[in-house]
């Protein structure tokens, strides 16, 4: 559908995106691009946007911000990968990981499945008005990821153990289908006790967030 | 060291352990063994050793329980395998995981690691009295992890969204080192509130659990 797609915007996610459409030769100019595929920070979309002029097709890569920032443009979409980008990787980063598209109508959702199967991505649908909520989970499942393990690490540390050993836990857990073992799921409530008294006395900061999560499993 | 070993409990541990060591030809009986390996639910544990006749090492498998559980014997060790095990997985469940050893003297701990290696497991030194503390580590690493993903996994599903889309994503988290990125990670506060609304609006029951986890990235 596309034949040429310029790149505004070359972070962590444009940078591995015009990667991508290089090396498959669709990687275009602003005066040869049949879509123009806005890369910027969110608070930037907006502005970046409204400073193209009308004809190719818009779309954006974020994942909270909504169509409306795409204005005056009608022919947009967006295309969130929901995968987290470092800048020591490529474009290998965008394979097999899945991509939101979001669209206002059909045409529009044949576009973002179109710039998602080009990219190696494998899109499913996302309405609109549903984006803060589903980055709300995205957001739980990286960057709130990364902070239970420091905080796991940090147990592990002040135990005198080497945190690394949580990894093939970490991986195991979910390749087991987050099958759950552990304490709660024995109703061994003496031993949730005894690292709640632990966690108090070593590293009190974490104790919230222990508990907070404890009792969001016996949910 | 070991010729021969009576795993006491076929749980989803002693199970896997027990199947390990009868492939290897090491699964003894409590007439010829010479490690009686106790492997039964914690609150357990104190009984079983105190009915085992003197004479063999004796060795627990959990991961908080204090080396105290096995008096009044003194040959005695802790190995815990840094794992969630499954019914429907057998021995290869310890491949490549670590193992926690606690002991009380060297001989003690030179027999630890010669289970653990026996085992296939890597084992690395913990102290009996940082035990609780290791535990809630591992904790936060498998059950709380499960807790984060059924959260998320929510959050997605509320939105539309199919939730197994976030597996990818998890993974890459993990294999990226825990690299943060995502809205805290950019200092984007809009964001971070767009999700709180949402939360409240949608998932209240969640909002808390959100919320901590955000403040605790912040330290």
């Amino acid at each position: 559908m596309f034949r040429r797609i310029h790149v505004i915007g070359r972070g962590r996610v444009g940078g591995a995106i015009a990667a991508r459409l290089e090396a498959g030769g669709r990687l275009g100019t602003a005066g040869d691009a049949d879509l123009v595929l806005i890369c910027v920070p969110d608070a930037a979309i907006a502005e970046v946007a409204g400073a193209q002029t009308a004809g190719p097709w818009i779309a954006h890569v974020s994942g909270a911000t909504p169509l409306a920032a795409l204005d005056p443009h009608t022919r947009r979409f967006g295309v969130h990968p929901l995968q987290t980008f470092v800048s020591w990787r490529g474009a290998e980063q965008l394979d097999g990981a899945f991509a939101a598209v979001t669209a206002e109508h059909d045409e529009a959702r044949r576009a973002g499945r179109a710039l998602a199967d080009l990219l190696g991505l494998r899109p499913f649908d996302l309405e609109d008005g549903r984006r803060a909520l589903y980055h709300a989970g995205a957001t739980m499942a990286s960057p709130l990821l990364v902070t239970l393990y420091r905080a796991a690490a940090r147990a592990l540390e002040a135990a005198g153990a080497p945190p690394e050993t949580l990894l093939p836990l970490m991986r195991r857990t979910i390749d087991n289908d987050f099958a759950l073992t552990g304490p709660a799921a024995r109703g061994d409530r003496a031993t949730v006790e005894a690292h709640e008294r632990a966690l108090k006395e070593e590293l009190p900061e974490l104790l919230s967030l222990y508990r907070e999560l404890s009792r969001a499993s016996g949910r």
